[in-house]
Formats: structure tokens, sequence, C-alpha cells
């Protein structure tokens, strides 16, 4: 839908919620997170309500992505960090609470304490084979 | 540059090391992560050479990010999660280990201890609305 009257977001996209706007286009909005993990964290949303990245067109998520890495810079700027994650949580399991796609520019700096939690595994034999099929069958479906 | 003679990640794309592949285009590969933080968590990374994501033209930005969310969903139904996070790490503060940028697609499930570091704040009064007004002075700036 073009809108959902109940969601956070679109109040903002609406300007019916006040907002730090940093950067709009016609697709997107950027704007500061007033939650920030670091000062200058910014989200940015599409306009258009769609709840979940998974359900985001490409043509979307190619809009979304567009800005974002000028965005970074200018965050990475004006914070003084060296690093910037770019994170979306896509679903309430990953983080997910707003249901209105937003990508996260966190800035970083050594010894913040934030960041993603890294525990990385190894496969078993054949296994990894096993999953890239899955996943050739699965992306080989007509769409 | 094109490329990089040092970088795993080019040597990947050009089938110098193996890689379990799952998606390609023109621009992009996509691949299983070796070291996954659960089982189906992949990559996709440009072609092209580009060191951090803050580098990227926004056309490749673009196209990195066309695939994400059918990737996501081929991920999510192949590990059976309900959730998943779409992060890239710049710069090693931020996490990036490999300098040839790319996008981590992880899947969540309740309980997996995985997930990103949060620890909200809030900005004094009058913060927000400095911080908005240097984002608009730096990205006002001609590129």
């Amino acid at each position: 839908m073009a809108r959902d009257p109940n969601c956070v977001f679109c109040k903002i996209v609406a300007a019916e919620i006040p907002s730090f706007v940093v950067y709009e286009d016609d697709a997107v909005l950027g704007f500061l997170d007033v939650g920030p993990l670091a000062e200058g964290h910014l989200l940015l949303i599409p306009r258009l309500h769609v709840r979940g990245f998974r359900e985001l067109p490409p043509e979307l998520a190619a809009k979304l992505a567009a800005p974002l890495p000028r965005l970074a810079r200018a965050l990475a700027e004006i914070s003084g960090s060296s690093g910037v994650n770019v994170l979306c949580n896509d679903g309430s399991t990953a983080g997910q609470v707003v249901p209105h796609v937003h990508i996260h520019l966190i800035p970083r700096r050594d010894g913040d304490g934030l960041g993603y939690r890294w525990n990385a595994g190894t496969y078993p034999p054949g296994r990894a084979e096993t999953l890239a099929a899955r996943f050739q069958e699965v992306l080989s479906r007509p769409r």
C-alpha cells in the first residue's frame, strides 16, 4: 500500500510527526534516529509504505541504496568516525521494531561497544554444496 | 581499480579461488560465507574492486541492492528463518575484514544470540537540530 495510516514512518514522510530530515528525493527520506546508538545515527526509508526488506521491489531497493554511500560519507565526516555500519533489520526476530523498511547508518569508533555479534562457524563437509544447490534451485524459479 | 591482484574477493570473482556461488549478474556476485554466523549466511559483492561502502558510486550501490530482497527471501525460505539482517561493515572499526565491499545476509531465529548490539541513547535539547543542520550543510556541497 502507498501509506499505512497507523505507521509512524508514514507519518514522518507526511510531516505529521516532526523529524530531523537530512536528505530527501522522490523515493526516499533520510532523518536522524531519535534513539541513536551514536551521535548522527541516521535512518533512510522509502516514502512508500513497505513493511519489510524482503518485500521491496528491486527498483525500490536500488533507489534506497543509491544515496547511502554519500550519506555514510557525510555521517563519517560529521561524527568524526572512521567506520560505519549499514544495517537493515528485516522482521521482528531480526530486531525490526517499526514495520516500515528502514536502513540504519551507524557511525563507529574503536571501543564503542557497538557492532554485530560475530561468532562464525564452519560447514561440515558437503553441507555448503547442498545449500548452494538449494539456493540455485529456489532462485531459478520463475518470478 | 577494476581488480586488486591481492584481494581474496577479486580472486573469487575471477574463479581463482573456489566459492559456493548462489547468484550472479553483470555487476555483482553472491556466494555462501564460508565462516557463517548461521546456516545460509550469504555475501553479495560487486565484481569491481571497491574497498569500502562509502566509495561506491551510487549506480553501483543501486546494482548491489537490487537483488538483495530476492536473495533475502530465498535465504529465509531455505534456512527456515523468520528474520534476516542485511549488514555492511564499512571500515575496520566497523568490523570490515576483507577490503572489498560486501553485504552480509544473515538469517535470524529467536534466541540465536546474533544481532546488533543495541543501546539507544537520546539527544540533549538542541543537539539534533545542530546535527541536522550540519548534515544539510555537508550534503548541499557541490559533488
